[in-house]
């Protein structure tokens, strides 16, 4: 099983500003940025979200996943009609979840939203790491990262610099 | 008057550890580093940092700066004999440090030390920023940004990525 992130920040390292906007970000998704994250989407098999990015997720006119959803939530109690085939309600941690989708045949997830992104990464268990990072400093947000108890090291594989200024990153666990 | 950020920071945007500590960034200074450092250092005419960079540098064996060093503090009262004609403290704000520089046909200075560089953030007054990213989360430690009232855009004018695997992006303000 592999876990994969896949997110945009700022040069100082938001994910989103403190009201969860995303603005800043947004005016770099281009060509470029869509056909990036449609080649990474056609790598896994499901994606991982906590509570307040599935809030946000439902939010949108449209849903925008065609993998099935894992909303790891321990509060969550009930999902809309209309996406009870594509989303399951887990209340797991990230090692369990990981034993969990193995055990449907699941071999690779994209876990998205900080809080989800830092549990997985306190235990270590991210295996990809791809960071797109918009040319704007924000001040103040939503940061991508948390305190850790140890050093994690990535390999760095490759970046690509978008037309537009945006500077992607892809990194794997060293 | 330019004035410019040369920086090494952690993939969480970190420039040391709590304690000072810069061995994760260390292990990646490898001659590519040290020829773009070169290039970066030749095209500036002064060094300007604060107390706490300062007082690391003096624990050096020896003093690495071929250009004039100026030093922003309120509380360094002398200097070592030896650096006398290297090194000028000051007590100004980013504005008037700026303003008392060009008046000595200063054209361009490096910055240094996250409260300085945050100093300056906070007016505005940064004209080119190049961070190289070390592919490794520290956890941890002194962050390079601080809070802003504003959002400063940047144009990204160019990532190199060394062979070890550190990528330096430079960008100058929109």
């Amino acid at each position: 099983m592999k876990v994969l992130v896949y997110i945009g920040t700022s040069l100082d390292g938001f994910i989103a500003r403190t009201n969860g906007g995303i603005d800043w970000l947004v005016q770099f998704a281009n060509d470029e940025a869509i056909d990036s994250y449609m080649a990474f989407m056609s790598g896994v098999d499901a994606v991982v979200m906590g509570r307040g990015s599935f809030e946000k997720v439902l939010s949108l006119p449209f849903w925008p996943y065609d993998k099935p959803v894992f909303v790891l939530s321990s509060s969550i109690t009930k999902i809309p009609d209309n996406l009870a085939d594509k989303v399951t309600v887990l209340s797991l941690s990230p090692h369990e979840l990981i034993v969990h989708l193995s055990k449907k045949g699941i071999s690779g997830i994209y876990i998205d939203g900080g809080k989800v992104i830092q549990s997985f990464l306190r235990e270590d268990l991210v295996d990809e790491l791809t960071i797109s990072k918009a040319p704007i400093l924000i001040g103040s947000g939503i940061p991508l990262f948390d305190i850790l108890d140890q050093d994690i090291s990535f390999k760095h594989m490759r970046t690509l610099v978008q037309s537009n200024g945006l500077v992607r990153s892809y990194y794997e666990r060293k």
